[in-house]
């Protein structure tokens, strides 16, 4: 009575009194660890762990004897090999029955401290393992654990855990194991299933194991968020970062950035535009200067107000955008027609302090784009600029990223704050049926040259005094939003699908078919084949790479391949040598297919330019199967809970798309509730498309507005969006 | 007597009433405008303005009667001009004792507000002539004047000034006068001189006129300071910003960044380092990890606390550099000796809040660098690394930036702030005769993965626990600091010279040799001749552009692209037609040579060649000349005086390098006041340099150090610096 008594006071001492740190309920140590990645005040470094509850197969008369691991989250917890080291059979995972009837707890939230609550009957019965690699952990860092729920963490010195131990010993059998030391013994046995070590887990241990597991989780169609969260972390493409709302984009994004970096940089050049850089600082005065502009990015504005310990004067906005930065220099280097047109562009992070909920790429309060500010002498040919600005944006993400995107003009209530006429390139995510704005480019008239004061003499005027002109201006940007929905679009199950042309890895080479019948000299022929493969797939340009790892099997080796999205696969192996050919794997169609040895280059590249526009092909015809002409309000919602976009006759009222909007959202309550920006997600408009439908024609006084009724001046598109 | 008082009591009402902003003394408009630049609380925007006062030629029986000129400050008030308009004779600038006498002012302050000083007898004899620029200035911009004072300035509405002039039309003789218009005129009679309108009037004008003149005032040898200023935004390289320390990178130096990125990124990937983008913003903990290394920081770091109108939570740095961003997520990512070697490297930009005077593009608040992270198994790979990135630094600036450097090690005292060693590239500015740090590559050690727990398992280690072993980093950087130091180099009195390696021009192409002799067919030959050989130059690579502008003559344009530093000009006239050749001018040493058509694509080239490395063989000879190898004290100081760097045996302890600075600084009182960086300019150890003198040998354990005659360890390189 009293030992049990003393435990709970010391857990007490332990867990409860620790003031545990709060986040969202979480169920695999992969949500563990991104909900602790947002959380505050936490320890610089510390150990997540799982608690695992077994149960051996024991006669009924027994009293029950279960076994409580407790081990470092990504150690190989192998029930076999538990049983085997606590001479107990068949261990089992417990049943919720006994999660709750014997520790009082249940699964993703089972800890340590779920002893303190077995009853003093039960409590001798119970066997407690623990992980040799907690307890030998040289680094001081704490460990963390759930005190039984699994909102909370608390941080737990080793020397604690191990005090801790000492009193639960003797209470209960404890045991120490070395799981890594376990698992790497067992793979010598059974070499092909090294990394099955987990996997040989039963799956309801609620996904503990998950930061050992290589691959994805959850379906991307059963649990997008999760999916898309994972694709990102797992194949090394974003890292979540200490400060919410920001990420590190690692290399396999930023590569992806780069080729649109070349490919935009490449274009613009030659229409005539010159990349510079501004101060991303911008004093309030100036900021404020064009009304409807600021009060668009008002609430969103991060202000530096000190620096090292003195508080500045004035406080200084972060750009986040750069109209008001650049135009006072506008007035200032445009002195006569001649020095139009002036076409400047600058790469640059920008920061929107959204207080929406965030998300990797596609709403985060830093990101990188490419903002580009011209001045031109007359409405044409901004105008003309406009257009192959946007071009060049849809050939970014149709001939880079084999994205389709429909082309448009915005509604007013969407344009650009501040500008005229905004024009946008809208892409389309079939798994949650939402639209997403891809990249804008903006005619500003004459509205910013008016307040900054950029005009010329109008060079037709005469007279001395000639009139003055004010200059007509653009905007356009695309920003890193754009790798985020060609992860969406294309990645499957297995993690990222990437598109040839803006794969870090194009082609990766994996030697198999090699056993332990295999000689050495097999094994140095097979090797050599593929270093072979990659020097002459290098030599024509082609990314390719050879995975030569030794202690990983080439099935382990796809799956990491796989989870990068690398296009093409080729397996070489000995049989594939003595039909002088290899075996090439698609990625995106999982298709087979050997390639000769000989002309390897060329069908190579063949095969890599199919995928590529395979792709597209691929998520055309998906976005035209979703993209419906809704003539009746009756279908609208309906058709949109069918997670599609409509197009519909429409008056372009402020007025009609905001009912549109009310209509349609509630409609739609509680739907998505991931994404707060667009609350209870109504409808709104996406894009008037260029390409306007022609069946049913749009008749200019007859045909009415679906929603309102009034005439229809044109077909848009509507849709729930991003 | 109560008219001059009611102009004085309204002259009160106007400028001293208007608290006018304080700033730096000012000499010419240029640097007015630079003053105000970096002021706070101005108007959005403002006209500058010039007074000048004349004296013409009189009997000395005549009372005085000196003429006042108001002014926009780029108005062509050319002196001839207005005597006719005034129908007097010898218009010349009134001498400082006229200044002094009779308008109690003197040079650079003179201003409308003089007039109130006049005394009664001599006010009725003054004449005023006002700029009808100002008047009409259809925008309600104010107008900027020194109230009797040139640290000062006031903004006056165009519509006061009106009143102001109309009170003192009647006590004066008032004159509205069309410069421009003027000037114009005097344009088509001598058409060779149009820009030559400026250039007329006399210099002691304290180059009021001088934003409208193309050229350089001031020569690189008599003012370094504002040479650098005038080449920078006269070149249209860079402009500045209203927030101090912040600067903007025009298109002009921002192609100068380009083709270093290009350059070292494709260095850096050859030795598998991969690009990354890491947040701007640090957590104040995170920053707070490496003492050492954030004190070196933290007085410069700027602060965000303000979001929108919500006050964050914690507030955030904005990153001064990354070491303390990246390393959390090292130790997250290196989990095993096969996650090593890590290498990254991003390029971004850094925000250090220097309170010290800034200098474009040396020493800024925001600027753009690349920065690279590595971490290593051993101590070896990691030196190796430091030293392949070192001459990576070495090659761009030799082999772009045609600028020699001196490769070596830092001294403990210099050695970046948390580090182990830094290495570095040293450049030299032979104007000032002072060194600078031109790129450093760091060994990290095992200090930081200390602090952020980055280890694995040590691999040749064996049992179960394997110890754990801290990697070895690297970081290193290169900055836009690059650009300001080719500009200091290249640079001469008629501009920049541009090393055509990074020069975004090579060729200019300027038709000439055209008179009204010629008729248009023969205008139209030579027109086609230059579009031929742009278009024949750019087939092959080079950046070649024409210069076919029609209102320009053939003088405006040579000095346009001279002071942008092109190369490469060709001169294509009818007589060089007729020799089937063109003429070729050097911007480096002005060498002309006519160039054969055929065959002109290899000339181009070769001549482009000889440039780039004749640039880089005359700076280097200049180095090797201001290099001295000094071995007794009593040259130490005078030899730096010399504007020379010095080679000294040393003892290589900081309490040494400390008392250098103190002994050679105390010599040097009052020398290079603008920098406050280096106060009154101690010498520092720049670096202990890789390449050591042979001759005299440095003995170890007989050679003394020259400072303090302990033993001397290294010769080590010493200077005023940067």
């Amino acid at each position: 009575m009293s030992d049990i008594t003393s435990l709970v006071s010391r857990l007490a001492t332990l867990g409860f009194a620790d003031s545990p740190v709060e986040h969202a309920p979480v169920d695999t140590v992969e949500q563990w660890a991104e909900a602790l990645s947002s959380t505050a005040g936490l320890p610089a470094k510390f150990t997540l762990t799982k608690t695992l509850i077994f149960k051996p197969k024991q006669p009924k008369s027994e009293p029950m004897a279960p076994v409580v691991v407790i081990a470092k989250h990504d150690s190989p917890t192998n029930s076999k090999s538990i049983g085997n080291e606590l001479k107990l059979k068949d261990l089992r995972f417990a049943s919720d029955d006994v999660l709750r009837d014997v520790f009082q707890t249940a699964k993703g939230s089972v800890s340590p401290f779920a002893l303190a609550q077995v009853s003093q009957e039960s409590i001798a019965h119970v066997r407690v393992v623990v992980d040799k690699a907690l307890l030998s952990e040289s680094s001081a860092a704490p460990i963390a654990f759930h005190p039984l729920d699994s909102s909370r963490t608390v941080f737990i010195s080793v020397a604690t855990l191990q005090a801790f131990l000492k009193s639960v010993d003797g209470l209960v059998h404890l045991t120490e194991m070395d799981f890594v030391a376990d698992a790497a013994a067992g793979t010598k046995v059974e070499k092909k299933t090294t990394a099955a070590a987990a996997t040989t887990e039963p799956k309801d241990e609620g996904g503990a194991a998950g930061m050992t597991k290589p691959g994805i989780e959850v379906s991307k169609d059963v649990d997008f968020p999760t999916w898309y969260k994972q694709v990102l972390t797992r194949s090394d493409m974003l890292e979540y970062y200490n400060v919410s709302g920001c990420y590190i984009v690692r290399p396999l994004a930023y590569f992806v950035w780069q080729q649109i970096q070349e490919f935009v940089d490449a274009g613009i050049r030659a229409m005539g535009v010159k990349n510079c850089y501004f101060p991303m600082f911008v004093s309030k005065e100036v900021l404020d200067r064009e009304k409807d502009h600021i009060e668009g990015f008002a609430p969103e504005v991060a202000w530096v107000t000190r620096a090292g310990s003195t508080e500045l004067a004035e406080p200084l906005a972060i750009r986040p955008t750069s109209e008001t930065v650049m135009y006072p220099y506008f007035a200032k280097w445009i002195r006569s027609h001649r020095d139009l047109p002036l076409k400047i562009n600058q790469w640059c992070s920008v920061v929107r302090w959204e207080f929406k909920n965030p998300q990797p790429f596609l709403r985060t309060r830093e990101f990188l784009w490419q903002e580009g500010h011209c001045a031109h002498m007359t409405k044409n040919e901004a105008m003309v600029e406009v257009r192959d600005i946007l071009t060049l944006y849809r050939r970014v993400y149709e001939e880079l990223l084999a994205v389709p995107v429909i082309e448009g003009e915005k509604s007013e209530k969407e344009k650009f704050a501040g500008g005229v006429a905004t024009t946008t390139v809208e892409g389309f995510i079939p798994t949650t049926g939402r639209g997403i704005q891809g990249g804008t480019s903006h005619y500003l008239g004459q509205n910013f040259s008016k307040m900054f004061e950029i005009m010329v003499e109008d060079p037709e005027a005469t007279g001395s005094v000639r009139p003055k002109h004010l200059v007509h201006q653009t905007s356009w940007g695309l920003s890193t939003r754009t790798i985020g929905v060609m992860v969406m679009i294309h990645g499957d199950d297995k993690g990222l699908v990437m598109p040839p042309r803006v794969s870090d890895t194009q082609v990766v080479i994996v030697p198999c078919g090699l056993t332990v019948k295999h000689s050495d000299e097999d094994r140095r022929v097979v090797v050599d084949a593929c270093l072979n493969v990659e020097a002459r797939l290098r030599a024509i340009g082609v990314r390719a790479e050879s995975d030569l790892r030794q202690n990983v099997t080439p099935g382990d080796k796809y799956n990491h391949w796989e989870l990068r999205g690398v296009p093409v696969r080729l397996e070489v192996g000995p049989k594939d040598l003595e039909q002088s050919s290899v075996l090439s794997v698609r990625r995106d169609t999982h298709a087979k297919a050997p390639l000769s040895l000989s002309g390897l280059e060329s069908s190579v590249q063949l095969l890599l330019a199919t995928i590529q526009s395979d792709m597209l092909i691929k998520a055309r015809k998906t976005l035209d199967e979703r993209v419906k002409i809704v003539l009746s309000w009756d279908t609208f919602v309906p058709t949109l809970d069918d997670k599609c976009l409509v197009l519909i006759p429409w008056c372009e009222r402020i007025e009609c798309e905001e009912q549109i909007k009310v209509r349609s959202s509630r409609a739609a309550q509680g739907d998505e509730p991931e994404d707060e920006k667009a609350p209870s997600m109504g409808a709104k408009s996406l894009c008037l498309p260029y390409k306007q439908p022609t069946n049913p024609p749009l008749v200019e006084g007859e045909t009415k507005c679906v929603q309102c009724g009034e005439n229809a001046k044109r077909y848009a598109l509507f849709g729930r969006s991003y």
